[in-house]
């Protein structure tokens, strides 16, 4: 069987642990697209989030605990940096991910795709047997504009938003920049017409799957894949488990419900897995939207067995 | 009093930091001229190993003993790094040096000039007073053609040839690459035509020297400055104190002595300082060069006081 997978960062990673589990237990084979609207060039290197979250949780490097990036991770690099004032600091860069942005950033400028860098990366930096996909090539950039308390605007970079002002203010809009004409990278449409089964990961359903759904055909696509394709809620108890996705939605008129969650991907999924906290809406949820299969069970993946569990539950919407 | 010196990497910051403290001591103004032949761009980003070195030096965070990098430099980096067969392991770059990297190219790619990058580091980054300047804001790239036992000529990086090769094979050709066309940075020439007493630190007179001395109006300057300039030898008993001078010197015609040392900058300098051990050369160096002024002291830098008394001793030749 092929699965392919949606993936935004930490729920995702969480989750696709437990698919990749199931996966390779049952001989099926594992496609991720990765957002990569949070993507930065930042200190001169490239730096992709989500894909490197993907890889950490995929690899088994990732630090659970801290949620981001890889265990045993150092800052010797930022601290020297903020030694200098003129360097912007903000912005959290590991020694050990920095070889990543490095060789990423390094290979960006020979010229190579970010398709073909992040195989480069998955196969031989973390050893990961999955295929990993960023949703495009192309730069895609998720802006978030924020009305502070002084009724004053800001557009910000997504990352300057949720890691610099640790998404305060007002979010009046969000935007994709430069989605409207980017292309899916060369992997994505193949993976996903001939995708036995397609997960969307409990991920942010504003900037983790929608930059994703926003590249021109992938939508549409998945429309004519409803069929095979499930969601994970990342909504768990009218909030999210991690992230700022409680402070997005209202801005793009999502109530932050296991409800408001699947309305967003109600066109692209026949099958919708919530949390036993949300076991109520359940036939809400399949009474408003039609053909959505409503499946419960415990997705607050503490450990490798609750996400095996939460995949096998998501798989069996799409697979008997 | 001006003070202005040409420098490379290490030996010239142990002799820097003697002249730092006459300087200190006596009210003088510190300019450093730099070496940027050795620049090179290497996992995307843009490495001045002897711009860092001079700071590390004048700042005190140098590692004596390794003799390049900061003290408690870590390797966090490099090691994630060689877990990626496909990255280019051979260089390496400490995590706390990287944040120098990291800075400088992103300040390159905001269209900031290397001189005022430089400027920056050496003043917010390491707090150090005197004014540092690379030779030249245009890219200059020393090349070093070598012959295997096998008689196959490689044209390698100045960084290849020391750092991946160990400076193995038969040097047949250095090459200072754009250096015909570079013109020297906004405050070389200001620098030399006001200069007290300009200093040749002890470094290899063929890659260190001899950019700086390439860059086209930098040499001619000099020898309208040649009473006041005066060089230390980096040649001790025939060998360098450091690096390959002694595997260049012959390629470029310069017997490997402090009297071949002398040679080759001859037409630039009216004062030379030789090491102890080299004391018999000191007549000949003086009848060979007419107007060479030889003087003789311990050179060999274990600590800031010796490298105290050999400034005093170059700075006597041009002050009285």
């Amino acid at each position: 069987m092929e699965i392919v997978a949606l993936a935004g960062g930490i729920g995702a990673g969480k989750f696709l642990r437990g698919v990749r589990r199931v996966a390779a237990a049952e001989g099926h084979r594992l496609s991720v697209i990765v957002n990569t609207g949070d993507d930065l060039d930042h200190l001169g290197v490239h730096v992709s989030p989500d894909l490197d979250s993907v890889c950490h949780w995929l690899s088994g490097e990732m630090d659970r605990e801290r949620g981001w990036g890889v265990r045993g991770e150092t800052f010797a690099m930022m601290e020297a940096l903020r030694a200098n004032p003129l360097a912007p600091g903000w912005f959290n860069l590991g020694d050990r991910d920095l070889s990543t942005h490095l060789y990423r950033t390094m290979r960006l400028r020979q010229g190579a795709t970010l398709s073909a860098v992040t195989a480069e990366l998955a196969r031989e930096r973390f050893g990961i047997e999955a295929t990993i996909l960023p949703m495009t090539d192309d730069p895609v950039t998720t802006r978030i504009v924020v009305r502070g308390v002084d009724g004053v605007s800001e557009d910000l970079h997504f990352q300057e938003y949720w890691v610099d002002r640790k998404a305060q203010g007002h979010v009046v809009e969000v935007r994709f920049d430069g989605a409207s004409t980017a292309r899916p990278a060369a992997g994505v449409e193949p993976a996903l017409t001939a995708a036995d089964a397609i997960l969307l990961c409990p991920s942010n359903p504003v900037v983790s799957l929608g930059p994703i759904l926003a590249i021109p055909g992938v939508r549409s696509l998945l429309r004519r894949r409803r069929d095979v394709t499930v969601g994970v809620s990342p909504i768990v108890g009218g909030a999210p488990l991690a992230g700022m996705a409680d402070r997005l939605m209202p801005a793009v008129g999502l109530e932050v419900s296991a409800i408001g969650a699947a309305r967003s991907v109600a066109d692209v999924a026949t099958g919708w897995v919530v949390d036993t906290t949300d076991r109520d809406l359940a036939d809400a949820i399949e009474d408003e939207l039609p053909g959505m299969r409503v499946r419960v069970t415990d997705t607050v993946m503490r450990d490798d067995d609750v996400a095996t569990e939460v995949a096998r539950t998501a798989l069996s919407v799409v697979s008997g």
